[in-house]
């Protein structure tokens, strides 16, 4: 896969080492994550709003309510960056300074655009259900015509894009590893816990979905 | 506490009824995680940037290089936006459409000024790692000239604020409950694991700090 190439707008330009701009390590981040943070302006006001995300090739899509005020301003297609963190660990250093965090981040550039065609649409909302639960589409009951027209859907095939990456433990400076200070790293992991059903499980429902999270 | 007064700008438009105002909620959010996305814009493109922050009072604080581009940029006081949100659980839907998720998130407007003078600076960099790690500051390798030099610390008073949360069970379509289909939540969270040392640890280092997290 080839890699992006930076511009002035997707550069790295503090602590360049940690940057990438390889697919394999975007791509990574972004199918290792489930939330995204997308940016807009209205009125030169900028706007970050969480939502769901799914990853297909060199596109992320993403979906909501066709009341959304994100998504209808994201309808005019105008540049927005959009946001993938994941926070590995705590680096505990032995001075204020350089204490800092493990973290895989992805930043996306490029312009919206909403699917528009029903069956494309359908065929998202699908890949978005499989995405989270692998298997699960075909068990479900069917989305309705109404319920496809409520929904908007839209993708932003990726212009640019680059990540930041930190791992390891922590760079003190040499005199301070003397010092009697506890240095280290403190693992952060997000986990699932077990499902809860919502106690109006009809006779047959069987087991919860697997989650490919 | 009195709640903030939404304009066009923090109204929450889709599903008000998931919108609150009130310091409480709002404050109760960022006080619950550490991360945030600050949305900015620079000659018209918007930017995301992931960083750590910290709340005192009526006001949130980050951090970073003097050299980094976000806080170059924000120096200049433009608007930002600043979301944070937190995970709790997916919400597992009998059809499709009404799957969802549990979260909660607060968005903040207002606009940043760089902490100047030094003293406040170092309090600053104090608060945060207090933040993380109660009572670790005392213990510390203190902050030399150089490095508080190297850091600039931003701040924001919050102008404006809204929080967005989903809390329960799925809703599904009254029929949709006779289906048998598995439905409930699949609960999402963010652990800590068991600290790891750098193996440079010198004699007397003691023991990895308690994490306020």
């Amino acid at each position: 896969m080839r890699a992006f190439s930076p511009t002035a707008r997707s550069r790295v330009k503090r602590l360049p080492k940690r940057a990438h701009y390889d697919r394999e390590t975007i791509y990574g981040i972004l199918d290792a994550a489930f939330v995204c943070h997308i940016g807009y302006v209205i009125d030169r006001q900028p706007y970050v709003t969480p939502t769901a995300y799914w990853r297909e090739g060199d596109a992320v899509y993403w979906h909501g309510s066709s009341k959304s005020r994100m998504l209808t301003a994201l309808e005019r297609r105008p540049p927005i960056c959009l946001t993938v963190t994941i926070l590995d660990a705590l680096v505990v250093a032995r001075s204020g300074f350089h204490k800092s965090v493990n973290y895989r981040s992805a930043m996306l550039y490029g312009k919206p655009y909403k699917v528009e065609e029903a069956a494309e649409k359908l065929a998202k909302m699908q890949a978005f259900v499989e995405r989270l639960y692998p298997g699960r589409w075909r068990g479900l009951r069917p989305v309705s015509r109404q319920e496809l027209k409520a929904t908007t859907v839209l993708g932003m095939h990726i212009e640019e894009a680059s990540a930041k990456v930190r791992t390891g433990p922590p760079v003190d400076d040499a005199p301070d590893y003397a010092l009697p200070i506890w240095g280290g790293l403190v693992p952060v992991r997000q986990v699932l816990g077990d499902p809860v059903d919502d106690g109006r499980l009809a006779p047959g429902s069987g087991r919860p979905p697997r989650v490919a999270l």
